[in-house]
């Protein structure tokens, strides 16, 4: 017992100098995102005044499999990564289950999830380009606290206008962004036409990631020398975080196992994609029958009950136009607790990926997650972030799955974040005090619906 | 640049199989604490009532230099150890000193501090007596957090009493005690005759460290088949964090260096002891000439100005005399953020050492450490415990005097805790509302002299 490793963990010299750009190798590529004004599929300046331009062209980039790391990121990557990949040999024995489970563990980067891995190469190559100044959106908080101190690092300001509802729920994210020394504003805001409209019309409106996003492009639009950062769905933020999948193939070798199944939760994809791409490419490229697996949650379930459709990526329509799984941009998700999953669409890479048969997603209802975040903060010694305890219940479904079966599955699953600044919400569980949120069919088709006049 | 290795990591092989025990080889040894109705040296078996009894054994040790890491709990360690020693490649940029800054991470552990290294074996060992229910003390709620976590693990009850200070400043702790299931108090509380005497006296006291020890052992000592742990004080304590400087011995070792100096917080001197023993031990045995600094609030000032002299380690009278560099055990230290440090008295270990010359002592004012801390989260991207800030501000001060004289000292610190649920202190820190507290030589002097009435 005492020789058997519980955590894998990557010296400096073999962490990943490239990312892995999966548009490169996908045999039925995305479709373009479409220019709303023109009709006519992007090119990359279009996007020059939202983006730094790099990450313009890694956006649109069907071409190269590989993207080198630019040495000051893998500098600062250095600071908290390789990130460990840990067997749950805690939870394997709560369930007595047959399965082999192993979790990448995100939570321990400095802002405590995976998104830092895309806040450094964006702060980095706005900086680059001579950019001063960087807006974003954030849900839970976890991407604005990442993008605070990646501008930080990199000697950029950082404006972030958070989610209302997270930004009540979890005054501890504000506070560590502004340790970091961002500016914080709660979404939607009366600072920018976006905010405003939407607060006429819907004067309680508890803010959505479609909304902030609006909100950030808006103000990085009207400030000199400003760029739009983003924390997931787009093709260059997922990207970035195949660091996460290219160390876990390393790091499963180290075990002598390669994943039966990879499994992460979803809200734009960044973390799904980051965990899954690198391995997806041994299924594209050698015919490996890994199976891949999107946990969202039952209340805004694009991937599971959405369609394939273009569709804006914000509520005011400022983005180009993406072929995506989308609940429609009005749709407004229930409050729950999972921030960083309430977005009404998934990004173009993961939805053709959908459409094609080559993943599969599974919804989780809010108690379940919140279930299976218990059982795995006492068996695992580490609270995970409500985001995180999606990707843990579908690993708990598939691990009683083998316990019926026998079968000795190998599951890897993407712990993203830790949820210390969540306790909020494992108070009102504890009491008993949270619920689920079902979504009616009527509610899915109305915004759908609308999504008809658009192309 | 970018082969340079910012943080080095033990494979788990590596990772030590005993702890040190620095009772063995100390020239003075430390003075036996005192039975104080007998007046008469303590043997392990008068503490059989609080503690389970291999604690007391390792507790009274001063012959065994080396202690076996029970193979259950080495198991354990494994879900966070080694922990990562980290080049502050970042803080020495930020300050411009040619030194070389090395911290040793401990914030990485599942409850995000050190404490859990002394967590696990305690509960252990209860566990392997039969002990069914522990009971403790926190301040911080860093060591109920771990002992909560550590109880769950060998499935055993904890109920907790926290200081009332931190319970209400910090209610994150106290979710995640409950989210591992421990039962919580806010200390003083009308549970304990303890408790009730003080807020009878003190309506509206706060609560200290020795407050809430009293409580909790009063009610092991009430409670069947239940045994009372110590976070800290205690030489079994420190023996367990020796691990701590046991692999950083290790991991100095991979980075070609050997500290000048040895740097950590200092409340009851649990991490203090476990970063500078291991060391400490080839300026003894070998004579090595590195320095060790322990850093206290300036508001709790026991080894910069307290008297070495017998005092009781609780507010209550219930524990054995110890002597111990003291400010008096009826001392009410101010309310800081770092609750941790708020404690009265040193380990009896800690204070012969101080006693010897062996090891010297600093006093940080709180808004100086929380400058540090502020200058580290944006240098190293790790926001540090309010204690840990007090380290972080020592090692600051050293630095800057390499600065002037251009010495490349190497200096090893301890970031005992991240401050992650600590924002409110940060908060109040960026809205500058948080003040220094000084203590007048009366207050020093006024609960000293009534020491003299105790042995």
């Amino acid at each position: 017992m005492s020789d058997r490793v519980k955590r894998f963990i990557l010296p400096e010299s073999e962490i990943p100098t490239k990312w892995y750009n999966i548009q490169a190798d996908m045999v039925n590529k995305p479709m373009p995102p479409i220019n709303p004004k023109t009709k006519e599929p992007l090119k990359p300046e279009d996007l020059f005044p939202i983006f730094a331009e790099e990450l313009c062209r890694q956006e649109l980039d069907q071409e190269n499999s590989w993207i080198d790391i630019p040495e000051e990121v893998r500098e600062k990557y250095k600071y908290y990564r390789s990130t460990p990949l840990v067997r749950a040999y805690g939870l394997e024995e709560a369930l007595g289950t047959p399965a082999h489970i192993y979790f990448k563990n995100e939570s321990v980067s400095p802002v405590g999830s995976h998104k830092l891995n895309s806040a450094l190469p964006q702060a980095y190559y706005c900086k680059q380009q001579g950019v001063t100044n960087v807006t974003t959106e954030t849900g839970a908080g976890q991407w604005g606290a990442a993008l605070s101190y990646a501008a930080k690092v990199f000697g950029i300001e950082a404006a972030v206008y958070q989610v209302k509802i997270s930004y009540e729920q979890k005054p501890y994210r504000r506070s560590i962004m502004q340790t970091f020394g961002a500016q914080v504003t709660p979404s939607p805001s009366m600072s920018t036409r976006a905010g405003k409209d939407i607060l006429t019309k819907y004067p309680n409106h508890q803010g959505s990631l479609g909304t902030a996003i609006s909100e950030a492009i808006e103000l990085a639009m009207n400030t000199p020398n400003c760029k739009y950062t983003l924390g997931s769905v787009l093709s260059h933020v997922s990207l970035h975080q195949t660091i996460i999948g290219l160390e876990a193939e390393k790091q499963m070798a180290m075990a002598g196992e390669y994943p039966d199944m990879v499994i992460a939760c979803f809200g734009g994809g960044s973390n799904f994609g980051g965990i899954a791409f690198p391995f997806m490419r041994h299924n594209i490229l050698e015919g490996k029958t890994t199976e891949f697996i999107a946990a969202e949650p039952a209340s805004c379930p694009k991937l599971t009950r959405g369609v394939f459709q273009y569709d804006f990526g914000d509520e005011a329509g400022y983005t180009p136009l993406l072929p995506m799984f989308t609940l429609g941009h009005n749709f407004r998700p229930a409050n729950i607790h999972a921030g960083g999953l309430r977005y009404h669409g998934a990004g173009v890479i993961v939805s053709q990926l959908l459409k094609d048969g080559l993943m599969r997603a599974v919804d989780i209802k809010q108690l379940d997650s919140f279930d299976a975040g218990m059982l795995f903060a006492r068996a695992e010694g580490i609270i995970p972030a409500p985001e995180s305890c999606h990707a843990i219940a579908a690993t708990i479904q598939e691990a009683l799955k083998c316990k019926e079966t026998g079968e000795e599955k190998v599951i890897l699953f993407n712990l993203s974040g830790h949820g210390l600044i969540d306790m909020t919400a494992y108070d009102q569980y504890i009491a008993g005090n949270l619920q689920n949120y079902e979504v009616t069919d009527e509610d899915v088709q109305k915004n759908i619906s609308e999504l008809e006049k658009i192309i």
